[in-house]
């Protein structure tokens, strides 16, 4: 675990940030956070989520061991460049951006040699943003993800899976960022697209008061955060394109099959449907 | 309120019909079954979901005064060709099936000047079938379609919303067969089919550990029953080839703003989904 004398600082208290300060701080940790909003710090600061807070960066930052970037994707190369010379000798960094590819190596290409920096995915979140809405608990069923790659060491994947593991997620894995980025294209960007068209493809107010639980577990997540998803999509524009052309292809051979009434093809694919479907059943809380 | 002296029949206890059974007998009407398993008969008289069932058909289902067809959508036809001289005059007839179009239409031409069709759509399910998880609970926050015709008296349209009552949906509302069926290729039928796409697009035995809540979400119903849907897809082809091509067209444009890098359409895009979201958002239970 963890030296429990580590200092962990926060970087951007929005949703994951911010859970991240409560749920480290909830588990004894010395955390502080870096935000530009005054009232994001005094929030965290009277909520116990952290212990010092700052909304400029400096030196104060210079006796952390653990830095989570709890950025947007488009923000961390910069925020890096900007202050990494304030960081002490033999920090982690890590971060809680959903996308990796070519992200993690360019930031590991520009870190300073007595810096590491290591990726994690967590894969929770909610439909509301922001520190108000924080809450620890979002990672108790939840997948954390380490992304390592061969600059990174034994210690730092072991580091970065402990932060995972005193959060609370229930299964915390390690992927390449590569593999990662398609992992993520399929099963959260591309369901994310999918909600999305399905929401705005055809007119359908009147048809709100008749939607059943499948209209609405299709389109929970088609209230999205249009700043955050466009950053993750086009930072991960190739792997997202081809889960769009495989399951547009499908969604044609679903057509066709139901054009041509063939009964037996459309059968075959409900029950190629079902049987996957059994391997994604959540496993019990 | 339906005449509580009235004897109600359920043809076929399966999933919805079990559960109707189950519901009308709890509110103390007297409920009679025909469904052609001994086993399921049973099952249903001991649970005192009926208090009499029948195997085979004969004139003992004529003291009847309603009769609710909960048949498969390729059965309703047939079943009632060749049983409605057994039943009274007066009796009327509604059904379960979430498709209406044709259907509605052609039963109502095939039936005796004596007796009654109106439509109606439970629209309430779960992903297991058969009386052995039949649960009139299952109907508390569901919505309730009554689809009369010009040929539907003012009497039977109230009974048949009185029996959506009796059942506990929360909303009950009148569309015409047509606008049902638009309504269901869109909200219902176009999500199943996203649904089995999204679930067999894709080679992902490997990524069943790593699936958040929303892939969860789209494909919980990619778990189907073939022969029900597929007999419901086909008997609204129109309708819903209709809503495959919207979707797909939407797909499509959002494949183009992504793969343009165009971030103010991908976020217009997403602003108008998450509008149009919150229209959406259940009821409180």
């Amino acid at each position: 675990m963890i030296d429990p004398s580590s200092k962990i600082l926060i970087v951007g208290l929005g949703l994951i940030g911010g859970s991240y300060a409560q749920g480290l701080s909830q588990k004894g940790y010395f955390v502080g956070a870096v935000d530009i909003r005054q009232e994001t710090i005094d929030f965290a600061l009277e909520h116990h989520f952290i212990q010092e807070g700052f909304v400029t960066v400096d030196e104060r930052i210079g006796d952390y061991d653990i830095i989570v970037l709890g950025l947007y994707p488009n923000l961390v190369l910069d925020w890096v460049k900007a202050n990494q010379h304030y960081l002490k000798k033999g920090a982690l960094l890590t971060d809680v951006v959903g996308v990796k590819g070519l992200f993690v190596e360019r930031l590991q290409a520009l870190l300073h040699d007595d810096l590491e920096y290591i990726g994690a995915h967590p894969m929770a979140g909610r439909e509301l943003s922001g520190i108000v809405n924080a809450d620890a608990s979002i990672f108790k069923n939840a997948n954390y993800i380490v992304t390592p790659t061969s600059h990174n060491s034994q210690k730092a994947i072991e580091v970065c899976k402990d932060i995972g593991e005193i959060l609370g997620f229930s299964q915390i894995a390690t992927l390449s960022p590569e593999e990662h980025d398609e992992m993520i294209a399929y099963l959260s960007q591309l369901t994310h697209v999918i909600a999305i068209a399905l929401m705005v493809c055809k007119e359908n107010e009147s048809f709100a008061k008749y939607s059943g639980d499948s209209f609405r577990d299709l389109t929970r997540i088609a209230n999205i955060n249009d700043a955050l998803w466009s950053e993750l999509f086009l930072n991960n524009k190739e792997a997202l394109l081809e889960s769009i052309d495989a399951f547009t292809e499908k969604m044609n051979e679903l057509k066709n099959v139901i054009q041509s009434d063939d009964v037996e093809a459309l059968r075959s694919l409900m029950k190629e449907s079902s049987k996957r479907r059994t391997l994604f059943q959540r496993k019990e809380k």
